[in-house]
Parts: structure tokens; C-alpha cells; sequence
């Protein structure tokens, strides 16, 4: 299969959306040259986002944890997460009571920031059920699975809240060979369990990208055709860009590997503009 | 179940995004009154919008067709459907060859407006099947089923390109006790025959509302707080128009009757903000 | 909505084939005069089966269970569970090295009976990953969710062996009003996040029905006509009866309560024959 | 990759089971050679039968397609079909009244031979609509998509009567390149559209194996493991036969080929117990 150079593709656009996992860092840390892409965009006058199916850890500390690595180009201001998209969903509609969750502390402490009360699924109980106004799907971490699913289906049985997924991935490597389940694998088990319909944010969709471009165009003019987003992964990255009109490069340093790349567009049907070895200029 | 006066609730809320069918219209024409609805967002200076999973025809026609029926108020530029949604992703996406297509020639001619050679599914055949860089679900009319859809499949067999689904609904209702099955459900069948992931443009993706709310925000500042919307269907009006972060009326004029409303709203975990007998003010 | 006595309806048939929970036994212990059921049973000289989706324990075990309960009539000999199933696929199928399994110790018992070698999940590792030709979901307790699914998920990643579902429903009630998730609810999950195709067990699945036809048949000449499924779920007792050809009796005592009977019906398409309060005569 | 040879297969086995279409014939006629496996079974005295989603014809008819093509041991007590299975259903459970149908008159004539009335889908209407008490879908040919389907979506809303698929395979080839949708997809479409359960025949299900099975049964002691399934689709042979507890063989003369042969194995975790090229000794 035939790759693109990285560096010929970005220069036809001016504004760049990336992935995280699988595009800028991996379970080892930073992709290998990865701070050199960042040099050559900011060189370039171009603009970037991060857009990421993450909802354990608010934007600033999701910058943190770039700073630490090395990469200082990742700043807060730069980075679109599924977990802002469930923030402005529960600002919007959960107007009293409190918020349960499945994740970390971190997690809940993001959505909490403008005034939410939250509590953790293993704090629910008979007394405090009914003022529960929401469920919220944030992180695989933060509490005993059995005790907590269990709870969580039965707290949806009993209360006709909204349950919101804010991560609709179903898995994310952990080392070279391994991967974990991630709370959108484990909100799909619920979600056909109870035969509901739940509230998902993440890409594949558009209200990610669009929640990018919105920040864009509160300063400046833009058009899509001037948007680039890449990925590593078809069924997210590649489909909800190319769905959202923008260009795509699907890059082989992550979930798509070069021996299956091009089996996986056929199957799939889902096209990028650009396959690139990896995002490193 | 109580209802609540749909009057008081629009006097909560300056712009109103109306679903079609089931809410302004049903089989037999107009529902009786609804002109009365639109008499007052006039006097009140509301604004509105009509949302609507429609690939049929352009809104130009769509909005001749309310005006065929007495209701004025509903012009072209208020009207935002699937339709459109489809035609912007061809116009980005698709820069040469043709676009073949599902539908009548009137559904086609709007998404030639900008320029696209479009070929109806049914003049597909060796000698042109390398020049179509894409395939669009419009309409259930206007080509045979059975040639049209085995066509279909092996078009997209043989060539990878992007399927468009510029309308989701499976079925509609063609009378008090018939429906029909709609475009949607054919590109359904299809998708899973092939295993593939086809572009589905529709409520309750919330592409279709943020293309209304775009073009509202061209001309003021607004909040998504003082937006409603209205439907007559859990699964695309209500569930989408909760996920933009909107509040909801579900009417029982159309496809959710009053007996069983609240059974499914139980059942489906999908909660409008209100529940009123129908949009007439 | 118009109920059939039970009575009258076993009346006409010479074997009945019982569904456990809920029809026989709930959350507190047995239904009611089920005993009266049985003698009645025994004195007309029906002959009847226990067809449960159960793999957590052996026949003799559920046997035990009645009996400790003072229902004497439900013999090992009785009963026909998904548990037998997998087992009789293991024994045929797996002919050396390990079937690793999610289960407590007594679920695990029961595969090994006939010289199986079984291995907890949580046992898996790097040095006997390679000896493991199955893997079997039998119950959700025994085990640590997160790293017992965890490790499930990535040694069908790593070794393309059959993954066996000996339980395919999804939750199952623990209280008046509180449910659990299922063993069957959880490899749904991790058969979805693989994208593999798992071996499932179980109502409405045909070969629960054969394995007790076949029983039958092996003392004495038998035809579908004479034969009654009685069941509380439609989508297991119900579909499964109907689909192998039996009349079917849909008992209100557990999963369908009354009030929401006929609708669900109607929903489904799931006809039952007859429709009984109980299954007590 | 390596494959077995096939004749080396069988030697181990007593009775054989194939799958038809992409076995033992193409879209052309027989597989070339394919009268040797015959002769080579009857010379050896085994026993076999031919195991086939197709409810299009009577096995009477099937087998006299194979002997116009030149294949005379094919006979008609040798041929297992979903459409039999159907058959069997509607005789058990349909007892008065009129089964609807989609397919020719050919498939309707099996259907109707043990007395049952049968009436093609276009000739249903408001007068005898009450009289319907079973729908079955049984071939994609003999009539009209359009109004035969939307006349099907409204005959099970109006009606709440079984729905039976007697052929579940959602498409099949119809020349080296191309495929046509089967009743199966269109069934499936229909299902999804109205969310209703319908009762399904064909492989990977147990009871087409379980038919086989039972005649040989009648005849003489077996036991599963002198039994081997000969398909080339995974999906629906080798899952079925393996869940059947048989040994499997997939060959690579139909839908799966040797290029990606393993591929789709490891993707979809279903295991054959061997590969051969094809069916021919």
C-alpha cells in the first residue's frame, strides 16, 4: 500500500485536527518525533486541535499530562474532549438534584466544576434515589464493577433519567498486546440490557467537530475544506470527519496497522482522503 | 397523563424548531389550526425553524408545498432538512465524476444544484460504474426496488465509494393505518447486507440542529436555552433535540399517541421536556 | 385481559415442559402451590421437564435446590439446562489442553465431570495461555469483573478459540424490585467489542427443546402436538416453544406482569397459545 | 496457507453433511469433478445428506434440478431444507385460516401440499385480511418489491400473526461478480422496521441439523462425531455445524476464498476443523 508524506499533506490546509491515542501518544508516551509536527505547525502559522473520546480528566489536565511528557504545544485551549461535550449537556439540562456517575474522582470533579452536584454509582441508595436527574458514563475506573453496574441497571429501572456516555469507545490498549474494556463498551452492555436509548458524545459524532469548529470561527472566518482531521482509527476518526465534510488522514501508528489498512477501508467502506505512515513530519 | 398548554409553553422560549410530519402535517394535509400557531410566533416575533429528515425535494419546493396548502408562513429559508445536509457533504466531498442515486428526479435535481452529474441507480451499468465516486438514499420513489436495490449492493461491492443516507426514517405513514417503508430502512438493509458503514445524515443527529442554529447565529447571539423543540417522535425529534442540549415538547398529533406515550417514554428512556396534545396554540 | 386456567389448558396435553424462574420459583423461594401442580401432574400421569437457561450449577445440584425448597417431584433425571448443552459441545469438541471459564467452582464442576480440564479466568497467564482450546461463560459470580472480563477479552484476542455462552439471558431479578446482570449479558458485551461470533445456549435457541425431546424419546413414541412449553418471558419460553413447534402457555407469575401483557405481545409478534395467571392449579 | 485434502477428511467420518451452493454447485452448474465425491461416498458406503437454506422449491424439486444437471445421487430424501422446517412449523401451528406469503408459486406449492391455503402477498387485501394467520417469507422472486413489502410492513401491524423467514441468507451470488438481496435480508429489513421477533430457519441454527439428524436417527444407532459438515460459509455452516457438536470442513470452491480464508477465520473467531480447496475427492 502506497502512503502519503505527513508533511506534503498539512501543507494544503490550514487548520489540523488530531486524535490523541494512537496519533500523539501511545501506551508507551509521546509518539517518537511527535513535538517536531507541533514545531513545524506553529512555524507554519497553523492552527490544531485535539479531539478526543475522553472523559476521565478535564481539559486542563489532559494538557498536564501532555506538558509532562514534553509536549508543551498541547495546550488547554487546543484540546476538544467528549467529556466538555457531557459537561454542556448536564449545564443545559440537569437543573437541580444531583448527577450520578461511573468513573474516578477526577472525572466527576470536571463535570462538577460549574456547580452540578454529583455522586459516586456506590453512594446511590434508597435515600437519595430520587433526586437523582442524571446518569453519566465518564471512566472504566473509579469503582467496583459488579457493585457498581448492578446499581447502575437498577438505578435506571427505577428512575426515568437520562443515562449519558461520555466516551463511546468500547476499548483502548493498555501495553503492546493488551487492551482494556472502556466505559463505552460497558454503557453499550446496559444501554441493550435495558432496552433504553442513551445520550453518547464522542466521535464519531459530529457535534465533537463541531464543537472544535465553533471555537474557530468565534475568531475567525473558516471553511471546512480548509480543516484536516487524523486518525487512527476508521470506525471514529475517518468516518466522523469525512461525515462532517472535512478531509481525512488515516495514520498506521495506532489501532489500523499497514498490513490491514487497506483491508479494513474495503470492508468497512469508510474512505480517507490520505493514508500516512504516521503523523511525525 | 396530563399534557401542558402548548402556548405556555412556546411563551417560554424565543426561537422554535418545528418536526414535520406528524406536527404541522399528516396524510390528510395540514393539521387543522397549526396556521394559528404560526399567526402568533409572527405577532410574539418568534423565530422557527422546520427540522426535517426530507430528501425528497429541495426546500424550495418542500416550502411551494406548504404554501399549496394554505400555511404562508413556512418559506424556504426556514426550512432545514436531511436533504440539505446530504447535498452540503456532496459539494465537499465529491469533487468529479458522477453521484448515483435512489430516488425521483426530483430529489436528484437539488443535489445537482451546485453542480454534481448525478445518474439514476438504474443507468449504472460497466461502462460508467468507474466514474460514480459516490451513492445517495433519497427517496423511496422513483426506481424500481428490485433492480434498483440488487444494483445497489453490487455498486457498492464492486466500488468503494461513500453511501449517503440523506434521510434515517425507516417507514412514514401514507394514511390513518398504512405506513410505508421510507429510504432509510432500504439503506438499513443494505448497510448490514454489506457490513459496511454507510453516511447517515437525519435526526436525531445533531447535524441537523446545529445547521438551524448556524444559521440563526449568522444574524444574532442566541443560547441554546431559548430554543424548543417540537415533535411528534422519541427516537429523532425528542432524542436528538435533548443531545443538542434543547429543551423538548413531545405533541401526540402524530406518531406517539396519548394511550401509550407514557409507556414509551418508560420503555425508551427518552424524556421530553413537556408533553402537549399538539402544536396548535 | 382474559386468562385460561391452567388446569384446563395441561389438560389436553400429555408432556409439559416447565420454565424455573418465574414460573416455578422466584426471588423468595417457590411459587406458591407449585407442589399442587406437580401431584396433579404425577396422579394423571403427565410426564414434565424442567428447560432452564442455568449453567451455574449441575442437575443434580438444581435438583437438591427443590428439594431442600419441599418440591420432591423436580429430579435430577428432570431437568434440562443450557449448562448441559456446553458441556455436551465441550465434550465433543474440545478433545485436549484447558477450557478457561467465568463461573464460581460449582459451575466449573459440572464441565469437568467428564475429564474436561478447567482453568478460572483469573488463573489465565502467559505461561498457560497457550494450553487453553475454550472459553466458557457459565455465571456472573466467582469472579473479579475487571480484571476476570479484562483478561477474557484479550485472550480471545490473542487465541482464536470458541468462546462458549452456557447462559444467554441478560439480567435476572434478585429482589421484588432489583435485577442483576447475567453471565449472558456480559459476554453479549465482550462479543460485541471483539466483533467475533460466540457459541450461545439457551432458550429461545432450539437444541434447549431437542435435548428434552430427545429424552423422551428414547422411552417412547412421541409427537410436538402433545407437548406444552410453559414460561413468564417471551423472548426465551415463548419464542423458543412456538419455533420448535410446541403450544404455548405465557404465565403472568414472573417477567410479564399483567398489565403489561398484551402489549408486549403486540409489540414482540410473540404470540403464547394461552395466557394463565400462574402455572398452579 | 495449507489445506487438507479433502478426500482424507472424509475417510475419518461415516456420514457427511453439505452445504449446496458453493459446494456442490455456482452460479454456472455443478462444481466441476464434484461426481466423483458421490460415487466415492457410495463406494465406500457412507451416508449423506445435502443441508441447504432454500425454501424456493420443494426437495423434490431441488433434486430434480441436480439430476437435469447430472448429478443422480442427489435424491429427494437426501435434501434438508430451511423450507422444510418452515413447512413442518406451519403444519404444527397454523390450524385454520389462510398463511400469506412472499415467494413464487413454486415455493407456496411445498408450503401448501399437506392442505394448508396459502395466498400471495399482492392478494391481500381489506376482505380477507382477517382470515391471514401466518406470514412466511419464502422466496425473493415472484413478486413485486415495492408493493409486496409495503403490503407485508402493514399486514403484521394490523395483524399480530408469526412471521416466519424460511430462508435467513441476506444475499447470494447470481454470476462470478455480482450477488442479489435473498428473502432473508428482506425479511430482516422488515423485522427492524417493526421491531417485532420473527421466526427464523436455516443455518447456523440447530434444528436444520437436529432434521438431518433424526432421520438417520430412524434408521440407525449415530453418534455426532461420525458426523462432518461440509459448507464454505462461516457464518452459517461452520458456526452451525460447530455448535451442533460436528466436525466442520470449510471449503474454498464458494463464498470464502483462500486469500481470505484466515483472515475472516480470525476476525469472526469461527473455527473450521479443517480447510480444503473444495468438496472434490
Amino acid at each position: 500500500m502506497q502512503t502519503t508524506d505527513f508533511k506534503s499533506v498539512i501543507d494544503k490546509y490550514s487548520i489540523i485536527f488530531f486524535d490523541a491515542f494512537g496519533v500523539l501518544k501511545n501506551y508507551e508516551g509521546l509518539v517518537p518525533g511527535i513535538e517536531r509536527t507541533f514545531a513545524y505547525l506553529e512555524e507554519q502559522g497553523k492552527e490544531y486541535y485535539i479531539v478526543t473520546n475522553d472523559a476521565s480528566r478535564s481539559p486542563k489536565q489532559l494538557a498536564a499530562s501532555y506538558h509532562k511528557k514534553g509536549l508543551m504545544s498541547v495546550t488547554q485551549d487546543r484540546i476538544i474532549s467528549s467529556g466538555m461535550l457531557a459537561k454542556e449537556y448536564l449545564d443545559l439540562k440537569v437543573h437541580h438534584g444531583m448527577v450520578a456517575y461511573l468513573g474516578t474522582s477526577d472525572s466527576a470533579h470536571y463535570i462538577q466544576s460549574s456547580g452540578l452536584h454529583t455522586i459516586p454509582i456506590d453512594d446511590v441508595n434508597d435515600s437519595n434515589i430520587d433526586d437523582i436527574n442524571a446518569l453519566v458514563f465518564l471512566d472504566d475506573e473509579g469503582f467496583d464493577w459488579f457493585s457498581g453496574l448492578n446499581k447502575c441497571v437498577n438505578l435506571l429501572r427505577h428512575r426515568n433519567i437520562p443515562a449519558i456516555v461520555a466516551n463511546t469507545d468500547w476499548a483502548y490498549p493498555v501495553s503492546m498486546n493488551d487492551v482494556s474494556v472502556a466505559i463505552g463498551g460497558l454503557a453499550y452492555m446496559i444501554e441493550h440490557i435495558l432496552g433504553k436509548r442513551f445520550i453518547k458524545f464522542g466521535k464519531p459524532d459530529s457535534q465533537m467537530f463541531m464543537f472544535a469548529y465553533d471555537q474557530i470561527r468565534e475568531r475567525r472566518t473558516i471553511d471546512k475544506k480548509d480543516i484536516l482531521m487524523v486518525g487512527d482509527t476508521l470506525q471514529t476518526d475517518i468516518l466522523g470527519g469525512n461525515k462532517f465534510g472535512l478531509d481525512t488522514v488515516l495514520v498506521l501508528s495506532g489501532n489500523t496497522q499497514g498490513t490491514d489498512a487497506l483491508l479494513r477501508i474495503n470492508a468497512s467502506g469508510i474512505v480517507p482522503t490520505y493514508i500516512c505512515e504516521s503523523a511525525v513530519v
